[in-house]
């Protein structure tokens, strides 16, 4: 009889799971089931605030596989609005709500289970409410309902995002590019709170310029509604009005069900693996994507980082063992870019705050450079910030803020923080210079440069 | 007495020694005379073709720090048109040629002496000819006399450009946005002959159907020229009819002065130095540039790698080092970007044939791919080649070729061959992803992942 794999989640962990585990495993050998709570597999969740703002013009683009190829291709059983409700561990069954079904329940056996529940968006208790105009960003559904409310009248003229994080700058530009007056709310006194402050403050500086309302520094403490429908959100500093609200508040990882079940969560409240993706002391049980942790290479650290690039490889690494192969997965460096109004901004490693809080004592370095040769047309301004520990000058962290051509150089800073290199062989480093692309001196060498110096 | 530092050649090289002894010594301690053959000093070469071009409108942005901004910011006796002709070690002196003083010469006595004489364009017996509308690219005067030619009656309308190194084709892509008919020759079967044939044809194909006429494989013996003007090229395929030529064969070491000196020249011709750039066994003296010898990081071997960007890094060091300080060169990887016609080529590492003659075994692996995610506006393809030493699975060489945003990518994979990582464990980076960089798989993790494959 086939052994028969369970897989809790149909996104980015999950299906990759799946995927490799069919690639390995025939049909005979490996029977798979997989459970989706919402309508669709394997969706890029990342995409929606481009889709909102228009420069995604049909939603059907941003799933890459559906459950029927899925079913027919990879021969992968995907239940739609099916959602788990328990894990019985003792007699290796899950039980499952058929939402679409009248809400029935039915237990379902299985060998090797893959939790990979993802995350929940935060929601504070003043967020909660059955005012309309409400948005939170984290399905397709979540997009389509937010983009029917903005086609309704009374159109909506006045958006608060509230969040300045990175979901909720990519939607305080979508609302923008949608023809709405945007303010944006942040508690921190900066926005991109996954950069240092100081390059938060270039970022709010843009969004500024672009015609954003930001208010950082500022904390919500209410929604205003009227007739059911939102019409403000009240800060300390007093109450905005508002026609819609998009909630970008983050996410935790969903792990209700797994603490339920007793799978072992870490200090970030994510689930534990090993480097297979194994939960540790409970075999035949593994868990991917955003509901694990993932040790951060820099800090040593385990940390929760929800980003649909590690769920991709964590989902795979499991799926290959499962499928009889080897993989394992190697952590994090803390790598991330977004763009928003024209703006680029990358990170890598550690920020002050978490270099200190690691324990490092560190020298941090700061320089403006260009994005292409002085000279040449379309060379935009671009600010580079290492940290580097003190005693070895090994580089811990990276920022790069500029208008073209800089977040993915921070991918440069990445790998060298990925093999613990020091600032001064950095220095060194053999990078693609010609004029379109960078001045004779890369502003990645001259910030290493910098913080060479720094250390001296 | 101050000691007495004198520079061969007041380029990159020549001018970032003497810039980085200024820094650590003053005029009472170093006195610093550099001499310069031609009209300028620190100039961006690699800047000429966007100016023939007319991207960049004038060349004075093309010079980073003119003499008079040495002289007076730097305390730097700078002389141009001055040809240093000889070299006497015994006696410690320099025979100078004032070019522009009717050709007489002087003896300067020197304590230091930094040879940063660059390179020469190669020009096979064919080429030499008093024709005018023939043409080489080194020096901005070289563009200056092009452009004027251009402009000159009977206006020239078919550009032939013999040689498709990088040169060749940004010169080819200028003459066909100054309105020119443009034929590229190469001798070699594909053009770009700094990537592999495989990925050279992609650049073929691209440039032929941005109209302009290729003939790879095809080698040239011969210009044709009537009443003092070129009228063609000739190749053993057949005539070519030119108005105006263009030579971009490549350059070689300038060394005929260090030689007849007797400093030491190593298998690539160039010029061989220490980590520090000293010229072994000739103390006090120094060299820096397109002239030298360095380590290819990869293959041990000794390579000449003419790029502003090395001869910058090898200036700096020599120059920390005279002034007193400490400071090394590590060496290269081959790293090269080249934009032509809107395509993109990176490489570095080696190629297949410098692999095999290094003596790796080696696995290659090719992907196709995009610079986005596949439903954001702007994704465009991308190929991704690498090779990787069979044994150890570790890195030796990438090349892509892509349509934007793929050169720069390059140095994600210089950063991996610099830091000797395998190929597995390069497709476990944590690279940055966002829908408008990269799909969730940058184009460097998939192939990594393909390499990874080859390898079992």
């Amino acid at each position: 009889m086939a052994e028969r794999l369970v897989v809790i989640g149909g996104d980015a962990a999950g299906m990759s799971a799946a995927s490799q585990a069919r690639r390995r495993r025939g049909p005979d050998d490996l029977e798979i089931v997989a459970f989706e709570r919402g309508t669709c597999t394997s969706f890029s969740a990342c995409g929606i605030p481009y889709w909102v703002g228009g420069q995604v013009d049909e939603v059907g683009k941003l799933v890459s596989r559906d459950p029927a190829t899925f079913r027919d291709t990879y021969r992968i059983d995907v239940r739609t609005r099916h959602e788990v409700v328990a894990i019985d561990l003792e007699r290796r069954e899950v039980v499952v709500r058929d939402l679409g079904g009248g809400g029935r329940t039915v237990r379902e056996r299985f060998d090797q289970l893959v939790y990979a529940a993802g995350s929940v968006p935060i929601t504070p208790d003043w967020a909660r409410t059955d005012a309309l105009g409400v948005f939170g960003l984290q399905t397709l559904d979540d997009g389509a309902a937010l983009l029917s409310w903005l086609e309704r009248d009374p159109r909506p003229h006045r958006a608060v995002v509230v969040g300045g994080g990175y979901i909720g700058v990519e939607m305080a530009e979508a609302m923008m590019q949608r023809g709405l007056s945007v303010t944006l709310v942040e508690r921190s006194p900066e926005p991109m709170s996954t950069v240092d402050p100081d390059m938060g403050a270039l970022v709010r500086q843009t969004l500024c310029e672009l015609g954003l309302d930001v208010r950082s520094g500022v904390r919500v403490v209410g929604l205003r509604s009227r007739d059911g429908r939102v019409v403000g959100v009240e800060t300390e500093a007093g109450t905005l009005p508002a026609d819609v609200v998009v909630l970008g508040l983050g996410v935790r990882p969903n792990t209700a069900l797994a603490a339920e079940a007793g799978l072992p969560l870490g200090p970030t409240g994510a689930i534990r693996v090993d480097l297979r993706m194994r939960v540790p002391g409970i075999p035949g049980v593994w868990a991917a994507g955003d509901c694990v942790e993932s040790v951060h290479r820099v800090s040593g650290q385990p940390v929760n980082v929800p980003l649909g690039t590690h769920a991709n490889k964590q989902g795979r690494v499991a799926g290959i063992n499962i499928g009889g192969g080897y993989a394992t997965f190697a952590g994090v460096v803390g790598t991330a870019v977004t763009r928003v109004c024209g703006l680029e901004v990358g990170r890598t490693g550690l920020r002050e705050r978490d270099a200190a809080a690691a324990g490092f004592e560190f020298v941090t370095a700061r320089v403006e450079s260009t994005s292409r040769a002085g000279y040449f047309p379309g060379a935009k301004p671009m600010t580079v910030k290492l940290l580097a520990e003190r005693q070895s000058g090994r580089l811990l962290g990276a920022q790069i803020v500029g208008h073209s051509e800089a977040a993915k150089r921070i991918d440069v800073l990445a790998v060298a923080i990925w093999n613990e290199m020091t600032v001064d062989d950095m220095a060194n480093l053999d990078l693609g210079y010609a004029p379109p692309y960078a001045p004779v001196w890369d502003p990645v060498l001259v910030a290493a440069r910098r913080a060479a110096e720094a250390l001296r």
